[in-house]
């Protein structure tokens, strides 16, 4: 037995073993069938993303008033999970009328309460959240905001290698290659953002720094493999019931965050709708709509398509700002998007697909068995 | 019969027809015996190149009095051209008494008289390189030389480009990225030194200047190419013979180009040894060893591994400055070389290849017939 496979005495061909740990193992069931429409779901989740991606600047522009925010930013991260969770209710009662007469009612309690068991495990993601919602204020207090940009940057290899641990997925050479290159492209166009006298790596040398670097890169790019790994373990579940999980957990958590503001600053900070007006709300609904669409990223493609997809996003809203405010694209704009647009081409392209042999013949063995199922190979 | 192949009519088998141009068959012949030592001279071509371009920087700045050269740069172009041919004379004189009795003698009449016949295509690079000359310091009236550097940097795809043309070299479609990303990469490490308000592409919008940009950049690679060409073609010409025609050829265009100033500026122009001193002789050798390092290059390696050979030699200089005199490494230097690296790892790792089981197939057929060369296969 070498790397879960077993050989069988008959024909001596490789069989996964039975014990091999599978986690995913609805979704990847559902893989098989689904490889064709899979093209166009992508495609559609990107499209939608950069549309409300590229809504966000504007929405923020919108929601300054005199240049200053008025709200608590506090306030933002908890409506938004409420939105979410609004959302979520919405769509399941849509669903719930739209069941026919025999199939397994998604409102009884008896499917809500095993749906909760099983994917308790959204409660991960949840608090990772959470906690990097607070981060990102702690961040800014250390690092400039250009300096905490750029280290933004890592959270993609680190996405990578826990994609590699958590999801057993694998990645060729040229993929990781191809990962390097987003993180390098991001960076060239963020260089001219750097303060002028920036030093090698940009960063200042105290000691706490760097820990406090790897905490910020580490969490959201865990709650992004976690979330990624709890919604497709149990992908027999309904997406907006795994999503109202999902966003409740986050709800409690970022509640419990402002109730400890409010133990520690005071009354004051409670008014959570303070100084909120349309155009906040409809930066919150963005927020919210990003946050369902990351949702569908997961479960049904995954974390490195929404890095891309984000990434491709900042690239067109930088390219139509260019065009409608007459712009001239700087020099490190166009190196920094033709790296972006190599490095997706080298990490989608066939060529550099991890070559499996060992799924291929697996599969065509024994369609009807359980052994088939492998986790993560270089798929996208 | 399609692309030059025809069908076995017993066994169906593929034969290159014979009728298939075959400039390059000496070379091919050969190149099926050394692939084993084809990496230690590639190493060593490497290593030696980057040492002589490592010692440039140092020797221009000792050839400077007061800040300023004092010799006239057309005449350092026409002694650099002596220097090679006679290190060629040198050459072909130690091979010629090193050969044993019933080899072809090197120094006959008939030999010089046939292979100067055979090799007379070779005048070619060496007019485009005496022009190339010339065309440096036009360039440096058109543009400045940050922009110049910039704009050499598309030399690379359009030796690839010309590659493909003339020598049949095919390349997969990561390695035509590998190259892109190579012109990115040295880009980037130049980003710097460009003047702070260069806009997108750091050019002057004249209508002249596309045309001297597409001359300049055009002009080097062809030389570089056809040069390539020139060598392997007759790859069974000593190296010496091939470089001391090249050189005759090149000190014949650049005496003319000497005398052609003459007649334009006048006789003080004339005096080719004018303000030259110790330092100013060391540098001409130096680009001698250059000049002579890059037949070798041409003839046994390629025009692809020469640039990536500079751009790596560029690259230990910039470390080692940054080492020697305390200077901190920019990120741009960084971002840059992480992308040249990665792009030479993608050019010349086997996953990239072009699959070329047709090449294959006839090398099995007829070990002992003349079919069998197929010019330029993703080889490096």
């Amino acid at each position: 037995m070498k790397n879960g496979m077993i050989e069988c005495s008959v024909c001596h061909s490789k069989l996964v073993s039975p014990s091999t740990k599978a986690v995913s193992r609805a979704y990847d069931r559902h893989r098989s069938k689904v490889s064709s429409k899979q093209r166009a779901l992508n495609v559609l989740l990107v499209v939608g993303d950069c549309m409300l991606v590229g809504l966000q600047p504007i929405l923020v522009f919108m929601s300054k008033v005199d240049g200053k925010f008025k709200f608590s930013p506090i306030s933002v991260n908890f409506l938004t999970e409420v939105a979410k969770v609004l959302f979520a209710i919405v769509m399941l009662l849509i669903q719930a009328r739209r069941q026919k007469v025999g199939e397994k009612p998604l409102l009884s309690i008896s499917t809500f309460v095993q749906a909760a068991r099983n994917n308790v495990l959204l409660a991960v993601p949840a608090l990772l959240y959470a906690i990097n919602n607070y981060l990102k204020f702690t961040m800014q207090l250390y690092f400039n905001p250009a300096t905490v940009k750029m280290l933004s940057n890592l959270k993609v290899l680190v996405i990578a290698v826990l994609l590699k641990i958590v999801m057993k997925r694998r990645f060729s050479i040229i993929q990781w290659e191809a990962l390097a290159l987003l993180l390098i492209g991001i960076s060239i166009n963020q260089l001219r953002s750097l303060p002028e006298g920036t030093s090698a790596m940009g960063l200042p040398v105290a000691t706490g720094a760097y820990i406090y670097t790897m905490i910020f890169v580490t969490v959201p790019s865990m709650a992004s493999v976690f979330n990624e790994y709890a919604l497709k373990s149990q992908y027999d579940t309904s997406i907006y019931l795994q999503n109202l999980f999902l966003y409740g957990y986050g709800a409690i958590f970022n509640f419990l965050g402002i109730l400890g503001t409010v133990i520690i600053k005071g009354p004051d900070s409670f008014d959570i709708l303070q100084g909120h007006s349309k155009a906040t709300i409809l930066l919150i609904i963005n927020n919210a709509a990003q946050g369902i669409l990351s949702s569908f990223f997961f479960k049904y493609a995954d974390t490195i398509l929404k890095k891309y997809s984000s990434t491709v996003a900042t690239i067109f809203t930088g390219i139509a700002s260019a065009a409608m405010f007459g712009h001239t694209l700087t020099i490190n704009f166009i190196l920094g998007i033709s790296v972006v647009f190599i490095s997706m081409h080298q990490f989608f392209s066939p060529l550099s697909k991890v070559k499996d042999e060992q799924e291929n013949g697996v599969l065509e063995m024994e369609p009807q068995n359980d052994h088939r199922f492998i986790l993560g190979t270089g798929r996208v």
